[in-house]
């Protein structure tokens, strides 16, 4: 059985994400990335499951400073849908519930993306937790009709919670990409996405000539993101993202080769097989 | 004199911002960002101020989109560095004033960048405000020393708090770009930096061309992100800023009409003088 980390608690997004990615496993939440990252370098865990982008957030940045300060490597990712519930513990009279609730507690980001509710619902506090799990948790702990938390259909199920009401998120389009990470990467499967860390050399037109380098290599840049890199002017970290459908991975390893000319450093983060959000 | 819009309230890290870049006029602050663009658009205010993006948390999403949607210019840009105090009304005592503090108003942002003050301080209970300026408006308001805020040094004067404690940031480098727009763009100044929001052509190796076509015309490249369009796989966003020092305006604008035979969609969101961070 495998053992497989991840941040927040159960019934959290990560942990809905490494149930549907794992099936079955020992799961092991953790207060945060740095806790799930130092789990798997220590061996205790061998997987991790950590959200990388968000559809309205953007770039997780943590995540990738975590995943260029440790080896390791991504070898799966994960579309989940952030889907906001509103969870109180279950009344004899469901009628009228939601006008007795005065405080609601999740995860800043959670509170933040359901502004409109807050702002329909004047009456109630919005209360920060770790995580929407962990608000879940409290809620459920505390018994009090007049406390409810954000946080998914799946906390609901695990905390014995009643769901009051679905769609709480301002913006439906709320998806997080999930990265799966491991100590040795995948060799032997099917692989057509590559994730890298990369800085430019100071030449001029050295980010124009890594992308014809990926361009004739009929490689396709599905992201690309600069980041300033700190008190290091006119320097930047660059997020790039490679899909290579029909590809072997050793053909587009051998041209990743070439990029050494180009880059000052340059960190693979890990060959895997994407998901298609569309499909 | 001028009018100014921004959102958030007097002492918000926009007020501050705004104050840097016109020093006098009429400031106006506005609930959303949407309804900043509202009175710019409808001509009430000349310029807004707006976030853009943060050292931290990466691209503002929600202001590249209004970007998109209104007919607006950039005319400037500004950093400023978020510190986050804790604030709350002047104690008789000083001494043992923040043992007393049961909650903690403040944005979900900032709230969510202080979460080792909270770890710390267990027994504080964090809630969500509007913004910074709000919560310490108030905490000001209430009188009580058992509430604090998280806001900026500026806040504490507007609103005659005491600073408990600075420097709350979990990481002190924590800046956010800001942008000041107008509904026309500025020619007749010392524009060194152009904003660009465009979508590419289904042509393999587009972005490398758009790339080449920048370095062969010696324009630096300071940023730049792709964003997936949303219900239209393998298509892009791309918000990309480019620096042109020692170079005029007008050889930069008819370099971008050769851009024309590479996009799908492009919009320049304007010209205007770059703010060294590091300078």
């Amino acid at each position: 059985m495998k053992t497989i980390a991840y941040q927040g608690a159960l019934g959290a997004f990560s942990y809905i994400t490494a149930l549907k990615e794992f099936g079955e496993g020992t799961f092991i939440a953790l207060r945060t990335f740095k806790d799930v990252f130092e789990l798997v370098d220590s061996g205790k865990a061998d997987y991790a499951v950590v959200p990388i982008e968000n559809s309205l957030a953007g770039s997780i940045y943590e995540n990738y400073d975590l995943l260029n300060s440790y080896d390791m490597q991504i070898v799966g990712e994960r579309y989940t849908k952030v889907g906001h519930c509103l969870l109180a513990i279950p009344a004899l009279q469901k009628e009228g519930a939601l006008q007795k609730i005065t405080k609601v507690l999740s995860h800043p980001k959670a509170l933040e993306q359901c502004s409109c509710f807050f702002q329909e619902h004047p009456w109630i506090e919005a209360v920060v937790s770790t995580n929407t799990a962990a608000a879940a948790s409290e809620v459920s702990a505390m018994g009090n009709p007049a406390y409810a938390a954000i946080a998914s259909e799946t906390a609901a199920q695990f905390y014995g919670l009643e769901i009051l009401k679905k769609g709480l998120e301002d913006d439906p389009e709320n998806y997080t990409r999930f990265v799966t990470i491991a100590k040795t990467g995948k060799t032997d499967h099917d692989a057509d996405k590559c994730s890298l860390l990369l800085t430019l050399k100071h030449i001029p037109g050295a980010l124009a000539d890594m992308l014809k380098l990926f361009a004739d290599g009929d490689i396709n840049v599905t992201k690309i993101e600069s980041r300033p890199l700190r008190g290091r002017p006119f320097e930047y970290l660059f997020y790039v993202d490679l899909e290579f459908i029909g590809k072997r991975q050793q053909d587009v390893e051998q041209l990743l080769q070439q990029l050494w000319s180009k880059v000052q450093t340059l960190k693979i983060l890990g060959f895997y097989k994407s998901e298609d959000l569309h499909g």
